[in-house]
């Protein structure tokens, strides 16, 4: 399964691509989308910059399924409205190229690459490092990126081992109640 | 010149196209275009309704150029963030159909319509219903997005207008100064 990870943002959106075959992860590719070639006042520009640089990513990476990182708000609502609009942008990007996309907060990312909801730019960088057997660190768009796709990963070997489980008690509850299935 | 107006909203964007020979205004087409089919939980599915929807629009329409209601900062936050991103996804339709998108508030529709302001919803559709020639009276949503579309024929007149005094006052100040010209 080829994972797309994306951390949205208006001015640098960070995308990173993993493959995963159950727990096995593997690094694909990572980096950048700026929008600094267009004035910061024309929105719809930066926008396109957004949505083609994504479609570009999909198309040569190819991945089967997406996950994006859930924004919050700002303190300035301004910068909410205008977080949102790019992160809308980038989600369209993604399903108008017919993928599933999966949402995860900046926490449970954390939470599953470092261990705790407390870690620092540095310590994603250097867990994704870690956990991808890089060569060097990852920038710290890109290892946000990348940290959501791989939290996506554990996301699925958990549901997948989920849904084995709950599937084995229900044929035995099945089995228990005579033959009644839910 | 036929212009694609767009109020944007989560539940319900608004369209309105309209075609625009100088001052003279022509009905094309209007709508809504809502997103209740899909769960209000999956934010990634109202965005494809929503883009797709727009980009059925720019196609059925052929529209030269397209106008966005700006959309303002809501007392809770959360909200501001997911109109923000379905804004996002609707701009995001506009420029991946190759059109320049001009950005609009309220307050300037209102003024350009209704002469002030402080226009409620139902002035505003008895105006498009006036200036437009329709025979019944359109829906709010579509009301505002062919407000937004007749706000930009106007701007577009009044810009061709400046421009032309300004390239008047230009050469005349060229030939005054001798025929330089900047």
């Amino acid at each position: 399964m080829r994972i797309l990870g994306i951390d949205p943002g208006l001015q640098t959106t960070g995308f990173g691509v993993i493959e995963a075959d159950g727990p096995r992860l593997a690094y694909v590719a990572s980096g950048t989308i700026k929008t600094s070639a267009v004035d910061t006042g024309d929105l719809p520009a930066r926008l396109k910059i957004l949505f083609d640089g994504i479609r570009e990513v999909t198309a040569r990476y190819q991945p089967q399924c997406a996950a994006v990182e859930i924004v919050f708000v700002n303190v300035n609502p301004q910068s909410t409205l205008l977080l949102g609009q790019a992160r809308g942008a980038a989600i369209t990007a993604l399903v108008s190229a017919d993928l599933l996309v999966s949402e995860y907060t900046a926490l449970q990312m954390k939470k599953a690459i470092v261990g705790h909801g407390h870690a620092k730019k540095e310590q994603i960088q250097a867990m994704v490092q870690r956990l991808l057997n890089l060569p060097g660190l990852p920038g710290k768009d890109a290892a946000d990126a990348l940290g959501i796709a791989i939290m996506h990963a554990h996301a699925r070997v958990s549901f997948e081992a989920m849904s084995r489980s709950t599937t084995l008690q229900r044929r035995q509850h099945a089995q228990f109640k005579g033959g009644r299935t839910y």
